[in-house]
């Protein structure tokens, strides 16, 4: 999200992979471990609920963009790298290669969680426990319809890129792209948990998806069609909107 | 609130009213969606409270101003816009713009805010369920009266209008407004949710109050009135108590 | 906290006493409204707990920091200036009117709490509710000793001018002392509401005290003391164990 | 984590012990004291569950960072210590003293801790409580083995040691090392107090250790031997991920 500076693309693939791992293992990983988790002992609940879920998604983004930013820009989604070559930030031909780090890092994460997962007194179910996926109708945490969910997802990860966008702008405040960009993670987790547990991003929801079952992954399509289409009108967008002198050319 | 450099007037209408749809969005939506949410098969109560919603408000702005505060100033408020016109920071001919961007951008926020909660299983009544509208008397939260509520959106919004007037002062350390503006309005919901669900902005207060029934709307007059007059107060005063050197003239 | 322009001692008075008083309509605002407050149709308690008044605290320092910090050094605390000044960073002449200012600021705080606390539905009794004061043994939130409490407060007041004194320092990061100024009183909370309702300023605990009841004011002679105690323990001692170069001349 | 500048070796290791020492006090604290805490008289559980503590350890670290943490570089951990001496940013004849110093602090944090416990009213047991020590199996807080305990301490320490190691690389934001490393930790904690009660730290755990009896003690080797092993593999290894260009040469 700061600035790309001359690294190579196996260390700009490597942090893109890493981040998006951070992503999916810290996000998800307290979604499955810590959400509802109320020892036997406690005299109350001490689970983070959807607040501590909510921070930790952000966090990710916040620590992984002031971490790996200036090697790679910091994306660790799939629909923002859409999102930045829509609007000339970001290469089309590193697009693939982007995209495959993502994934196979966000892939990665749900394997190792779920490795940890399985080390629980009383076993684990995947498949039962949803393992943070995303969903709509019966899968949705509510039971908020596909209108709903996608129109969220839209609208959210368009809001998610004006935000990248704006905040990696070169009038922008120096530094503080990541603080931005990482809490608005935050701000979205807050509002959308209940309604789509939240993916504005494709490889956060395959990530977790494989080993979830057929029924969250016959649901996953929507979770990339949604997030790549809000950034791709924001994208699209955002020189009409916020003006030209926004543009940092590639 | 950074600086606003050389945008069209179009373009900081523009982000004003994306600033404030985000506001009444993420801050409403985040009440309405997942303030008290519980799924069925919870094992303990995981909705985000009023901190969650407390964190929702000031993160919209902190965002906001980072993403679009370059462009158009960042107030998303008319209140906002009210107390530094008369604190000479903002120029009173570009008031009836911004604020028409402002309550626009709320209200089509509030309009997408209905549409996705009424998806949910079960139906959502926007009337009976308050829609995140502010109000006194029987419609406060914890029941305040007219005084209370109005007491307590006149200091909050003044207090508000000092914190915003002393963070973009010159002799303040630079970039860190949008950090410390949107986590006063996080400060703020802390301390008044209980009290009037919390306003010190007329356009979120009408931006939901126009879909949640006459009730709603006849109280709106006072969270128009207060914060207006307590941004007013601040611009107008503060020059005495923080002293001259903090104007920077337009 | 940040720096000391050329302004007059009346606004620098100006800025403690606003900034004491948002301290305490913050931080014992969101104690007395927000902490507890569950709605009668809420399907769940949202109000924000103690970790609600952990960040309402820090944020009213960290808010008040950056807006007056620059004009008043931004104590906002009797315990802080005398650390500031027992470690030469503040003027000894400038302690009376400071502490005056705090004090007065603090204790308009607690009255319009008062006020506004007044208007709820059902009525408001200060003394009942123990109105967000501090205190040892019974009036402890856990019932802890006045040993228990004495020590937390000097300990914790002693650390938060170590944090003042280091992040104010010429060799620290510039512009980032409101931030961890301001999150380290947040953490104080975390710590120490449970043993002492957390001081760490004499001004805080007047402020609400006066309005609570005898048995509160008989009590807050150690919340005096501890914290003074700790801040000068701090002020004399930094210097041998982080260094001369720490220190900023006045 | 900032810059070293020249201070003495007593010097840096005062802030190292001190830096410690405020990590185990507010992390340790607030899980003692405020984590499940409930007043006899509340009317809703008010403790800060483990998002408190998440917040508390992440801020130890945040405000260390910037107040001691250009006196010595901010370790306040033997596992970074370890990894950034294996990346080549910090001298391995320096590490015997900073260890030493670290555990001191920890160890002194968990005495002083102990002493304020035990002036509850009902009196305090160390051993019974737990005493925020770290475990797998039984004295794990949810029942996880210890593969999954040794695995997520592994995964994290590594992690956390490529955020230490970006954020303060040459091409980083500057200034926003403390932010990031300070709320990486928080995210660690969200992620795994479930788990392991989360160490990455084997001074934190040795610091309560001590006091919590011999079953504690007996587990306490897994939170040397894991942290250390992940610190190191992502010291050693983060130069083919993310680029030699990322180094600081001491």
């Amino acid at each position: 999200m700061i600035e790309i500076p001359t690294y190579t693309m196996a260390q700009r693939l490597g942090a893109e992979g890493l981040g998006t791992f951070w992503l999916v293992f810290g996000g998800c990983g307290t979604a499955i471990f810590a959400a509802t988790a109320i020892p036997a002992d406690a005299q109350m609940a001490v689970g983070v609920g959807w607040l501590g879920v909510a921070f930790a998604f952000g966090l990710t983004v916040l620590t992984g963009a002031y971490a790996f930013g200036h090697v790679s820009g910091g994306h660790f989604n799939p629909a923002v790298s859409v999102g930045l070559a829509m609007a000339k930030r970001f290469a089309w031909k590193d697009l693939p290669g982007y995209v495959v780090a993502q994934v196979a890092g966000a892939t990665v994460a749900g394997a190792v969680l779920l490795v940890i997962a399985r080390g629980i007194d009383g076993g684990f179910d995947a498949v039962e426990s949803g393992f943070a996926t995303n969903g709509y109708g019966d899968r949705s945490p509510m039971g908020y319809n596909l209108l709903s969910v996608a129109l969220i997802e839209v609208v959210l990860t368009a809001v998610f890129l004006y935000v990248i966008l704006g905040a990696t702008a070169k009038r922008a405040a120096v530094g503080f792209a990541g603080l931005s960009i990482g809490l608005s993670l935050t701000l979205i987790h807050l509002i959308s948990i209940p309604v789509s547990n939240t993916s504005v991003n494709p490889a956060r929801s395959l990530g977790v998806a494989w080993f979830a079952g057929s029924d969250a992954l016959m649901q996953v399509w929507i979770f990339i069609l949604a997030p790549v289409l809000g950034a791709a009108i924001a994208g699209f967008t955002h020189s009409f909107l916020l003006g030209p002198d926004l543009e940092t050319v590639e």
